[in-house]
């Protein structure tokens, strides 16, 4: 029944309830009272007696009737032993408050453990610990199992944060702009009940429009990634990016690796799961009201309307800044607005309809833009002169609200006391109203991005069928059993052929006979390669000799290397020497519990200095992989610019489908390097590839 | 005696003054009245009776006493004949609030040309037309000259707005954050006193400690240039960057203009006078609140405290992505925090003081931080937890404030009912106060914007001397004179000769064997130009050779080219070959009333495909044209990574200087575009050069 007796329970116990005001156990019991929670409230103190007027009880097994939730406030050590007397009362849900666990290193480990291992037992649910609990504001529940100090008001914004601190910050912030809120719930350690099964929850809860998120990191980001791809498609799902600027992943040998940032992966799971993310809490608070009271536009056109010239300018700067488009005017809608408007009116995109426009003026222009196929929704920017009748004004913008199927979002630039009423009109018809010009125009900005998302097409990673499964598993399994730490490259090579990605061509050769042999077969001018796991740099210290064009030099160098190599007993790589088209790279890194994170980038100086690259998460699906390849800031350069080769994108894009399969099926690639891909006008073949294990 | 006369009147006079509520007339004589304006009001109406208590005179001739300021709010047609009234009364300034000039086209901009010169005859001073007025809170003064609704209180920010609605949502949200405001100005169409005069006003204004400017256009770059200049070195100015996207600039045919956007140079004016710049008003509002209170930071080293960990890994993100510094504590520090706080509290850089910390903590975190030589701003997050007396913590961060010579900011996360007096406390010490961590550290990385540039030297632009100056305006003044629209390519090459600036060797030549005796002169290999002012795309049209090894070449290609340009009988180029360096291009375009704006780029790709291009105004100093380089994404390029040749940065850096030396020599210069340069391990030399006049 996941967590329904979680957030609506019939009754609510608190073990660990006190008398003294400053504590948790007094505060829970005081914030269920005054928020008037429609079930009994059990205190559950040794001491009994009466706290706050309820008669406290010595056990939770000595409670009179079901419990579904009880707060645990005890000391650490004893929570064990309170959660199995729990489950023998039958008790749905602990709410652990009390810290002390994982956070304070191995002794809280090993007690949170404990806590995991009897929710598995006994079934019980456990929330926390460390955690401050959950909040329903549901009129026939009216939960407020939390110690934090914000009055819920009834509304349609669930939130679900990590940091009880964020989340309590977001909860006032809401709050403070008068806007209400449905489900809140911050799970601190998160040892049992987990966030995306919390998001699932709101997902499912009719009541609830908009989930705001709050993480620091993904302790399960596959399931997270799963549940918020599932909630996303139904409704607005909004988070914030939090250690954004956290000291790097640890250095790693290859260029992926190298170019990753450790936050990398969160932002590519919020991208891949269509979640609308944010760099700023006040601007995700006020992007949640805006969600919260308006219907999702159908794309990123605004229409404008403003009494003043200035808030106008600094709204289209922000709004064009974020991605969207404030698109002509329809004839149709010019020939009404002349009609209506003073003659000095300004009839663009912004409508400037002057500072001495009316309640009528007003009217006509915001019914011309919600009729105007052109736009998707409707920007007032609103400052009140005092010679107007700005209440006129507020009606009539109530009105439209009523009507519009198209979000209306309002900048309402006043005096709030002098303006209460004009103010109050407008905010109670449910549009939401921001004080400054460029706050609305990143609110609308964040609906045309979940807009977008919606209008992504329901893809699947595509499977490519001819793949040799026998022989990728005996490369990948061999080396995995034989303990090596890479594949060889021919491995590597043989690797890529299974999948279908085209290579030089190649051949193995274990000695100077071998490589002419096999240079003859491919034919010149070749490449020679030593092949060891022990020799990383192989470019840098002679391991590698290109356009090599006849045996003699072949046989020269060859024999060079294996005596230069003669302590790691090299094999050799025989290449075809690849005419040079444009050079690309695809890399790839294993991320634990998610999958690979796949890197697409233009070969070597985009790379290494101006860190052209691109990321996705496994499995990368057609429209994936063109925006890797279109989102680099070099893309043109492959569509053959200034007399460059002109690259096979169809090609491209199919190499880094075909290797997102690759590491799908072989979870053991650590980390792939593809390094250079030369792409032609037809096709795209590897000319060298790297693969950890 | 600038502006004291109008923002400090000894008496006001409002012409056109109403009895109806509804009009300007009226509520101007309304703000006067209710601020306590300290001197006499002295309606003006030619019907005479009561206004507002107040005797109304049938002119302005008819007032009693000297009257400095007069407001005009009659009809636009009468008021030269108002103006020139007030001069024969011995107005000192003139407020036109009337609108119906300029800004309605022909007929208006005649209108307010015979105010501009009715001000240049009687010496009487114009503010406005179309205009808000001013606002001056010396408590000696209390002039609320001004027709808005937000009723000021007296502190330390100056504001100045061209747009009066973007200037009255700046005063209106200062003072919803309990703010004070000094001085306010909003000139409307500023056809006499200007916007870089008003600067100067507020920059000699003992009380002004941060000026606020909003503008949308810079009539006179140039003047607000050294206004700006002069004053932000004195105190911070902080200003909004509008127009951001507007349609770009008309299409030019050379690199360098097409790649400037419309408002790159206003964003360059900021750049160069210091100006600290803002995206967004909230934030600059915000951060006038800081500057307003606290001391400017020494640097952008920042030390942090929290009670909880969410708010400060937010806060952290947004200072270290906003270029700011959070180093390690000093060992002292760190000793001195061992025993104040927690055992469990982390002593890092941000310091977690932990929930449960009092004020003892709180007074020993900062103090620390104020004693630490490393960091140069104070940090608090602070969320208020109901089981801590946050009135005391409140109280030991006023103490603190009293004592440091450091800023402290501070954001305070609460519920601001229950709470207000710890606010309260912390405010009224002057500690600006955020409720968001974003906020707090994005106001902390504006004062070390601020901070960085007032450590730049104060450095002149380098005039180099040996400048052949007849040589030069011959050339430029000879082709002017003629009305040629551009120079000759052998007048380009002669004119950086001139300058210093190296060139390709080069020789004219106006037939066949001109050229081969040039190139005997030059030494092969050679590149021939055709020279004609008609050709704009040599390379394209064939009117370019390159690498001409003979003289038999050579005659054949100038053949071909004297044949194929025969229409315009064209002259030659016959240039030196360069060796190959790392290419490079300098332009440049002349911007009305300020100059010239200088274009640094790595040549084809870089420029072209990855617009990675470098702007600043004329005169150039050192400093700019060094940071004209390294600010390129692929400057590392230039510094000779994966074998690439390293160039000669000082020479690069010269080339620039000098260039701006020409350029202000030659204001006839419209545009040029010397492309490429080649930059080679010693010294740099030009290639081809473009001069538009």
């Amino acid at each position: 029944m996941g967590l329904d007796a979680l957030f609506s329970p019939r009754a609510v116990a608190v073990v660990g309830a006190s008398n003294r005001e400053l504590t948790i156990g007094y505060r829970i019991i005081q914030n269920l009272l005054e928020f008037g929670y429609s079930g009994p409230i059990y205190p559950v103190n040794p001491k009994g007696g009466e706290i706050r007027g309820l008669p406290a009880y010595a056990s939770i097994l000595e409670t009179p009737e079901p419990v579904d939730v009880a707060h645990i406030v005890i000391k650490n050590t004893y929570v064990p032993a309170c959660i199995e007397d729990c489950a023998k009362k039958g008790v749905k849900a602990v709410i652990v408050n009390t810290a002390g666990f994982r956070e304070i290193g191995d002794d809280g480990a090993a007690l949170e453990d404990q806590l995991v291992a009897l929710a598995a037992k006994t079934g019980i649910r456990v929330f926390g610990p460390n955690c401050q609990g959950i909040i329903n504001t549901d009129p026939a529940v009216r939960a407020y199992c939390n110690f934090t100090f914000t009055r819920p008001v009834p509304g349609h914004i669930s939130i679900v944060a990590q940091s009880g601190g964020v989340g309590e910050v977001i909860h006032q912030r809401i709050a403070e702009l008068g806007v209400g809120v449905r489900k809140y719930a911050s799970n601190g350690n998160g040892c049992d009940v987990s966030i995306p099964e919390i998001l699932r929850h709101f997902g499912e809860d009719e009541q609830t429009k908009v989930i705001v998120v709050h993480i620091e990191s993904l302790p399960d980001p596959r399931a997270f990634l799963e549940a918020a791809t599932e909630v996303a498609r139904v409704k607005p799902v909004l988070a914030m990016k939090v250690g954004r600027t956290a000291e790097g992943a640890k250095a790693v040998s290859s260029h992926t690796g190298g170019m990753m940032k450790q936050d990398t992966a969160i932002e590519l799971v919020f991208d891949k799961a269509g979640i609308v993310a944010f760099r700023n809490i006040e601007e995700l608070c006020q992007s949640a009201i805006g969600f919260a009271s308006q219907p999702v536009p159908a794309g990123n056109r605004v229409g404008m309307i403003a009494n003043t010239g200035g808030p106008a300018i600094i709204a289209t700067d922000e709004l064009i800044e974020s991605g969207m488009v404030m698109p002509p005017l329809s004839k149709k809608t010019e020939a009404f607005l002349k009609e209506k408007l003073y003659p000095e009116a300004s009839i663009n995109n912004p409508i400037d309809v002057l500072a001495t426009a009316g309640p009528e003026h007003f009217a006509a222009a915001i019914s011309a833009l919600i009729d105007d196929d052109g736009v998707d929704s409707v920007f007032l920017n609103f400052v009140t002169p005092f010679f107007v009748d700005t209440l006129g004004v507020a009606r009539e913008i109530a009105d439209a609200n009523r009507r519009s199927t198209k979000p209306i979002v309002a900048t309402v630039m006043t005096e709030k006391k002098g303006w209460a009423e004009t103010l109050d009109v407008i905010r109670k018809a449910g549009v939401p109203t921001y004080d400054m010009p460029e706050t609305g125009a990143r609110v609308l900005a964040s609906m045309g991005r979940y807009a977008s998302m919606l209008k992504r097409p329901a893809e699947t990673a595509v499977s490519f069928p001819e793949v040799d499964t026998d022989r990728v598993r005996s490369i990948v399994c061999g080396a995995v059993e034989s303990g090596k730490p890479s594949l060889s490259a021919a491995d590597g090579f043989d690797l890529l052929s299974c999948y279908g990605i085209g290579t030089a061509g190649y051949r193995s050769a274990t000695d100077v006979d071998g490589c002419v042999a096999a240079a003859n077969e491919i034919g010149y001018p070749v490449v020679l390669k030593v092949d060891a796991e022990a020799i990383i740099h192989k470019t840098d210290t002679g391991g590698v000799a290109l356009g090599i064009d006849d045996p003699d030099s072949l046989r020269e160098q060859a024999e060079r290397m294996a005596s230069q190599f003669a302590n790691v007993s090299p094999a050799f790589l025989v290449q075809e020497q690849l005419e040079e088209g444009q050079e690309v790279i695809v890399g790839a890194k294993a991320v634990e519990g998610l999958g690979h994170v796949v890197m697409f980038g233009l070969g070597g100086i985009y790379v290494e200095v101006l860190k052209d690259v691109s990321f996705k998460i496994t499995p990368v699906t057609g429209r994936e992989a063109r925006e890797m390849i279109s989102s680099l800031r070099a893309h043109k350069l492959l569509m053959g610019v200034r007399g460059q080769t002109r690259a096979d994108l169809g090609a491209l894009e199919e190499i880094i489908q075909r290797v997102s399969q690759m590491l799908t099926e072989n979870p053991e690639i650590r980390e792939l390097d593809i390094n250079p891909i030369f792409a032609f006008e037809d096709g795209a073949r590897a000319a060298d590839v790297r693969v950890l294990l």
